[in-house]
């Protein structure tokens, strides 16, 4: 018999059909003699119905009162899928936030746990329930409702996993697990069996959007094995989990794109210390966050400074960028909005040479420029001209050959 | 400077301009040097579509998830309310019921306040905040979220107003006041200026919408004067508080009527001690709510015993007759759902003799008749056909004259 955390989003509970489709789901794990905790997030969509009601009622609505209005999402769906359950005759219970309780800081709308009690949800499984939580949202020291951000009810899941020591947490999305790359964009992507934590951080943080980073780096510390499947059918998903020696043979999991970004080259720039710190902190000021920064060695005591930002900044961080090139005299602000980032992840590279030239010499066979490149410890990136985006994805999945299983694989 | 409890109704906040115009009102009353505590519904209608969002889900949902489910509609409209104030620079802070808390007992649907703590509240208003509260919900004692029944924002409101010690609590609804009678049925039916608690709770009893009945014995026991007025107009409304000397001289304040009820009778019954409690035990059992009952004397060891029960319980009312009859050897059960209860209330009657004759004759006078007479201290009913109940209530309201103020009538 084993504890099992199941996370449902929005789209598996879109309707009250398929919020019964759920609760089957449920009872069919509960029959295998399993202990059951669900996670259920806001009926698809309503999440965003809600904030369109704040913003109609207030240009700038109140943190606060945003998160007792969205939290409300959740509470419905705990509700009717605990109507469910019962009325399919499964014993059942659904708690909020401040029942359990799930205590956060008090940051409204990206709140972070820091205490789960796991007393309640013991004692209502002990009795034969199922429990039903309410993703998304928590309490603070002030009992006042905080949010946990976008894809929240993740974090949610793998934080009660991890309070209550889980065998696993099932995340049931409407994809079959997470793949080598789009299957969107390269038909030849294939679903993975297993990925660590830190690749699936990689992937995350680059635009996989399977599950939220965060809730990856709170299974990671934890080592909550993450089960991400389809709500649709009953085949094997991804496991995510501690890298094993298997991984460390793989030399690349999967291949990742992101349109969402710009790119600002400040020209002319005074090679002298302190310049960068002044431009980065002006654009942190704006509350700018900044990917990818590029500083090549300087000409005659002059530099170009390239970084690129979130699309929704851009103007934000042009600004900001121009002021101090002002200041600094520095010369003109260049903006390209017509760039993706194409990166390949995986584990093995740690130990492996070679693989950011085979990265390279993939996309120069396309005729592919590479205008920018930043590595970590397990991933490359490259920004490029993003009309080629699809095509370099392709190419890079042929490449290392992520249709098949890697495990033979030595360079 | 006083403290000021109000409540709004569902369609008081309707939309969300409608939310911004009570924004509007309670900014008003703050600016005139009130502490301000705001009691609101959930938006009109949203109850019932959560409602059918239960039984979409389950035949019989279970009654503790219904109320975490429509306990939200009430959530939201506190968290537009707050946000609205905020943004029109007043400062407001929402407070759900485990927030303040509100206790109650662990009567889902139809929970009873056992106690409400001050404290948060008081903290609040000392900071200069308006207090927005979440009508209609608490929590029991094991944490689980309750709700009052319907239109139990009213009572939420006058047990805070009784919490708080508060000047008044002032209810806003989509009418003027409470009437002498239906404006709709009686154009000369004229809006009271004060009326007692005991007269309020007879004719909420006898369908007056305006109040819910819990609300108004909640504040007669605890003394809160209740005021309640349009929320689409600044006129003053009706006061309903203590019963006063002026009072006592109003013969009859107002006139109702319900054709809400259809009427049993059960003949040739048996003259025998226990008969009568069979009959309506049986009825309690199947639950159904007994309003008039009326058995006259016996001729030759036999009675008719003629009773009234809501409309939507005639059949099951009949059934549980029936059984009965045929168990003690009675006749046959007739039902008769064409009447209507035509009643007058008025804290004068209890001092003064021969208001149930002046009712009796002004209904004769127009031919009708009178099938069944009820009445308490302070209120007749009768019984009539229901194609009369519009010629009734005008005839009633004309012969105690409602249409002028009463206070000079001596009979």
């Amino acid at each position: 018999m084993a504890l099992v955390v199941q996370k449902y989003g929005g789209t598996s509970v879109g309707d009250v059909e398929r919020i019964k489709n759920v609760a089957r789901r449920v009872i069919a794990s509960q029959k295998k003699g399993n202990d059951v905790v669900v996670v259920v997030s806001a009926i698809g969509g309503e999440t965003d119905r809600l904030l369109e009601l704040a913003h109609e009622t207030a240009d700038s609505p109140d943190e606060r009162e945003v998160d007792v209005l969205i939290s409300t999402g959740e509470q419905v769906s705990i509700a009717l899928l605990a109507m469910a359950l019962k009325s399919m005759g499964q014993d059942a219970q659904s708690f909020l936030g401040f029942q359990i309780p799930i205590l956060t800081d008090s940051a409204y709308g990206k709140a972070r746990i820091s205490h789960i009690d796991s007393e309640k949800i013991l004692e209502a499984l002990k009795t034969g329930k199922v429990v039903v939580v309410a993703g998304f949202q928590g309490i603070d020291g002030d009992n006042s409702i905080t949010t946990l951000g976008r894809g929240g009810s993740d974090t949610t899941a793998v934080a009660i996993a991890a309070a209550l020591n889980a065998d696993v947490c099932e995340i049931y999305t409407d994809v079959d697990g997470v793949y080598t790359t789009d299957p969107n964009v390269c038909e030849r992507a294939r679903k993975l069996n297993r990925i660590s934590y830190e690749e699936m951080m990689e992937m995350a943080s680059l635009g996989a959007k399977v599950l939220q980073i965060r809730s990856v780096a709170f299974a990671m510390r934890y080592n909550v094995p993450i089960h991400v499947r389809s709500s649709f059918n009953d085949q094997m998903g991804t496991l995510v989990c501690m890298e094993d020696k298997d991984m460390e043979k793989v030399l690349v999991s999967g291949v990742t794109y992101n349109i969402g970004e710009a790119k600002l080259t400040v020209t002319q720039v005074p090679d002298r210390p302190g310049i960068a710190a002044k431009l980065f902190g002006a654009l942190a000021d704006e509350n700018v966050m900044v990917d990818m920064i590029i500083q090549n060695v300087s000409r005659e005591g002059y530099t170009d400074v390239t970084f690129t930002v979130l699309k929704t900044d851009t103007s934000k961080a042009f600004a900001a960028a121009k002021k101090v090139a002002a200041e600094i005299k520095a010369g003109d602000v260049i903006i390209d909005e017509d760039i993706a980032k194409v990166s390949i992840v995986g584990t093995g590279m740690r130990s492996h040479w070679g693989v950011a030239s085979s990265m390279f010499s993939a996309l120069a066979k396309e005729n592919i420029n590479i205008q920018m490149i930043s590595t970590s410890e397990i991933r490359i990136s490259c920004v490029i001209e993003s009309k080629y985006t699809e095509l370099a994805v392709r190419a890079l999945h042929d490449a290392f050959q992520l249709e098949k299983e890697q495990l033979q694989e030595e360079i």
